[in-house]
């Protein structure tokens, strides 16, 4: 059984490569929720929803968000009723968020509503929300305070940051099926996914560091950032602006304490030492998923 | 500046002709939000958008409801989902219940949602919930006590009903608007929409029926029963159901104290000396507005 503390787009692809190998039902994602929102009256939650699409087959590979075959009929007409239309909702994915919404509001956990969406789109890893309770990653920018989703698709991430504050965490308690997974994992997993923005509101759940460090022996992390650089996404910029190092070292410190094993890109060879130097032990091999061959490589080298 | 009472596809028929003869603007309607419901999130609002999308042009004449060159995807992906899809939402009606839930959200009241609304569609006619606070038509039946949709979508409104309950109509208070529509009106109409649970909602809320018994020789009603039965709906089984007689005279006695004028359809003719000698005005028309002629003249009947 291996748990992966997972974000979007980046730990969508490590599970279902990971899933091409291990049985899926072995496989756990512990996946953030920071970035969930309440759009129109309806419960959105962006990373659970990328994860099980791409898991279910169904993700849109040309938009690299939601879901193939998409079509845009509500949000042309609320567009021309003059409503907020710039979080872009397909009408496919607009009947997973009337469904979570619908079950929530008729008293259902998240937890609960993930496994029965994941069950009729025949996603068979197991998705978990970190917490049943409410989280919401804010900004502190240049242009005020901002919702994660207005700094990541109203704003494009192009606007500087001074601080991420992710609210309710002191509060937020992890679901017990998290807090077991966390236990009971032979490896627990950090994906490639943001550090600041994807994985630290998980970390910062109540419960959920303390099980990572008592089990740092079994934890592997992927560096999300290769040569300086992410691949995709903020998580480069993010890290300058809050002073960490923008490397796959600044990375590890962030994730101080916490990691056993720490996979970094070929294009960090040299880095491998000062991994080493941390007490934490390396593994250099390709992390870029594009390719389904890398895939493969990274999948192996996660559960080696 | 004439007020109109109002349901749903009756009153919204009535609304739009009588719009063809006077200035839209002189027109208000005080729509009931009893059938208002919570669905998937979403605030969705049936008599208010009936006679918002026929006031536009907009209403789809094959279904009797809803929105001409309507789209079905949400509902087909919800209903693939497993969720709850009886209560069927078109992809363009969605884009109204996205756009109401979310300025509710923001705090702007149902009286400015809907004015947004009917300015973005082009409706002059001035709609005004009767309230912007809570009201909810319930129904305890055979099967059970149910929401206001549960009995009229779900059970095609093919149940005994025992009793209706405005939930909410003691705290519910009329809107500024609404009191001040009800005063200055020269002439203030009962469409002909189902009295029990389409216009006892309106009446029930603070200060409307005070309003209308001070007003009483301006009010026309007009009976939707004719020779013993609705045109369309439950109103003849319900007034049946709780002890009312299925008649235009049992209508206006169910609105005693109200009506000046009431206007009853040549099916019943017979039953004028009636109306009379309880102290009220009649006129016998048509009252079947299918054929735009009829319409017209119902409309001069009520203008007259």
């Amino acid at each position: 059984m291996i748990t992966v503390l997972s974000g979007g787009v980046g730990a969508a692809r490590l599970l279902a490569t990971l899933s091409d190998t291990l049985d899926p039902s072995e496989i756990t994602a512990i996946v953030n929720v920071g970035d969930d929102l309440t759009m129109h009256g309806l419960t959105v939650c962006p990373d659970l929803d990328t994860i099980m699409y791409t898991l279910a087959g169904l993700n849109n590979h040309q938009l690299g968000w939601g879901l193939e075959g998409e079509s845009w009929r509500v949000m042309q007409e609320l567009d021309a009723l003059g409503g907020e239309a710039w979080f872009r909702l397909g009408d496919r994915d607009l009947a997973t968020h009337l469904y979570r919404s619908q079950r929530l509001a008729h008293g259902a956990t998240k937890t609960e509503v993930t496994a029965e969406l994941c069950d009729r789109l025949g996603v068979r890893v197991r998705l978990l929300p970190v917490t049943d309770d409410a989280l919401a990653t804010c900004f502190d920018t240049d242009l005020g305070r901002m919702s994660f989703q207005e700094y990541f698709v109203r704003h494009h991430h192009d606007v500087a940051v001074s601080a991420i504050d992710i609210v309710g965490a002191d509060e937020a308690s992890a679901s017990n099926e998290v807090l077991e997974s966390l236990r009971d994992a032979s490896k627990i997993v950090i994906a490639p996914s943001n550090p600041l923005i994807s994985i630290d509101p998980i970390l910062r759940v109540r419960g959920v560091r303390d099980l990572l460090e008592q089990r740092r022996d079994v934890v592997v992390g992927v560096s999300p950032i290769i040569d300086g650089h992410a691949l995709k996404g903020p998580a480069d910029r993010l890290l300058a602006e809050l002073g960490h190092e923008v490397s796959c070292l600044g990375v590890l410190d962030f994730y101080k304490g916490l990691i056993g094993t720490w996979i970094i890109d070929e294009a960090d060879a040299t880095r491998a030492d000062a991994v080493r130097s941390r007490g934490v032990d390396v593994v250099v091999t390709t992390t870029i998923m594009a390719e389904p061959e890398n895939a493969r490589r990274l999948s192996a080298a996660v559960l080696a």
